[in-house]
């Protein structure tokens, strides 16, 4: 198989920084649309991944899972996209296309395995696969995306992960007009819930430990802002939500949440928390309640939460920065320090 | 208000046995049926109020919530029951009747505070509930249910607490043909669990950590048993159920069992067991699963559950006991050794 070399950025040990190195992509075959890289947003899993903190990452391992750019090349049989569309491209590249989920659409529990943007296993090349730290990507068609002309290209990028991972709960769970929303934790993914939540015609509350957040959180479009440090603020609300989306990726108190649920609701997480929690029977028992999870989202409801975003004029909230300046930004990203998500002008790669 | 005095069964202390005692019924107003008690079921909760382990036992405790018996004597504007019907109260003698919940026929979720048959707040006599081990109980027409008459009395008395506990969350999450079920722990509420599954139309699936009950399992109608030490058979079954009943009431792994549910699967707790359960966030995401609970059922759930046991000819398996053979039967309740329900026969009580 023909093949390029590309600047990217990228590790090659859990320990080492990201610095700049050459990768491999295919030449498009005929399905494949290549990508002028514009702009990726940095997810908490790309850290994660460059870190190994979840096992299994093979290196040298180039992150990046939020990436929009512009079509530079299309293969023979490319029918959705032309040189020079706008597109997007999230944390799939291909799956076995073939079992339920997959005819469902939902690529992001395909029960064969999916391919992952960055660290999956490539069907073309047979290594992993390199993620969006980089010039340019090969992608089949029916895994690229369209970008709404109207959005700010940077604050999209985030959308791809980011907005997909909050968007497709509330729509699976049935948020809208009637329903009260509760999102906890107002980062990368919980500010996107915010904004989609309350555009989805939701009565939005955000949950907070933190009451300097509450301005913030007001801003990004919450009717209701829940301190739930304050036991009596918690005692008021026990009861009143239809659905909460957790997107805490740290150790938390579930049962706390659960007990603001309405009977029938769920507290799904989407945030990963490194050690299991603890749940109480009678925080889910007396009002049929669940705690659950969920995942991205597949092709096809990606597109939609695109079009919905472009719609309603959602971007992510973002810093911009440059490659080089990944390694701090990751330190900074341990500690909370962005808001809400920091995004890779993939043109200072280009010059270096 | 009038009242009159019947023989009970009850406690006056956690650390006290339950022994004979006498206490007051109300004489019956418009709206009541008067129940001559025939048989009793022994349920788990009742040996936790009885000892108050849940905390908030008031005394005297006479427990008891899964009730057969004959109607003896009806208020003036009762309709739905005459002298002589077989009837049934189970773990619910009134509600609020005007809440959301209410209104829906889940009065088990009655925001306002439902009255339970035992340790609940009588609303005339303005004491705590007495429960059925006693010679007579006065109810509410509207919340007695008819016993379907093909039915084993005995073996009905059960069906009142854990036939219910286990049909309204088979129900409530779509359990049917085509649907592969798990049923985990064969006790009291397992058993019925596996009966009901079946009749459901399921392919029913009991996991056990026992190979002691694989033949009782089959016998109860298990389409298959899943050994959960067996560590390959665990692996074999992972990702194929619908649907997962956890009647386990001590302590247990739940990411093992959340392991075998197929993508957008529930398992749904019955049992309460005492502390907290760590549930990883990897368990709930990747398939978008839920873990969930679920407490008895309404009026109407359960009218129809003891329909849907009449036409199936479904009963617990039960083990006959005298009145007071009660603080032995509860000794062996915590070793499990009851297959798989104690019932009292209250013409015992009589007749001391």
């Amino acid at each position: 198989m023909n093949t390029f070399s590309v600047k990217a950025f990228g590790t090659e040990a859990p320990e080492a920084a990201l610095n700049q190195m050459q990768i491999d992509r295919r030449e498009v075959t005929a399905n494949d649309v290549e990508i002028d890289i514009l702009y990726c947003g940095v997810c908490h899993s790309d850290l994660h991944t460059a870190r190994n903190e979840w096992g299994g990452t093979i290196y040298p391992n180039v992150p990046g899972h939020e990436i929009v750019g512009k079509v530079s090349k299309i293969g023979t049989e490319v029918t959705k996209y032309k040189i020079g569309d706008l597109v997007g491209v999230g944390c799939l590249v291909d799956s076995c296309r073939t079992c339920d989920s997959c005819r469902e659409g939902l690529e992001q529990y395909c029960e064969n395995g999916n391919v992952q943007t960055y660290n999956g296993q490539d069907k073309h090349l047979h290594h992993q696969t390199f993620g969006g730290y980089s010039e340019r990507i090969v992608v089949d068609q029916d895994f690229v995306l369209k970008i709404p002309s109207n959005l700010n290209l940077a604050g999209t990028a985030p959308l791809l992960c980011a907005g997909i991972t909050t968007y497709s709960p509330l729509k699976h769970w049935k948020v809208g007009p009637g329903k009260k929303v509760g999102i906890v934790g107002i980062g990368g993914l919980g500010h996107m819930g915010v904004k989609i939540a309350k555009a989805m015609g939701a009565h939005t509350v955000v949950i907070t430990t933190s009451a300097s957040k509450i301005a913030d959180a007001k801003r990004l479009g919450a009717d209701e802002v829940i301190l739930s440090t304050d036991r009596e603020q918690m005692q008021k609300n026990a009861g009143t939500l239809h659905f909460i989306l957790d997107c805490v990726s740290a150790q938390h108190d579930i049962n706390a949440y659960l007990s603001l649920l309405r009977r029938d609701g769920s507290l799904t997480l989407v945030g990963a928390p490194e050690h299991p929690l603890p749940v109480a029977a009678f925080s889910l028992i007396p009002g049929r309640k669940s705690f659950s999870g969920s995942m991205i989202g597949g092709i096809k409801e990606t597109q939609e939460m695109l079009d919905f975003c472009g719609q309603h004029d959602i971007t992510s909230d973002i810093e911009m920065i440059r490659m080089e300046q990944i390694n701090g930004a990751y330190e900074r990203l341990l500690k909370g320090d962005v808001k809400y998500r920091f995004v890779i002008d993939m043109a200072s790669l280009k010059e270096n």
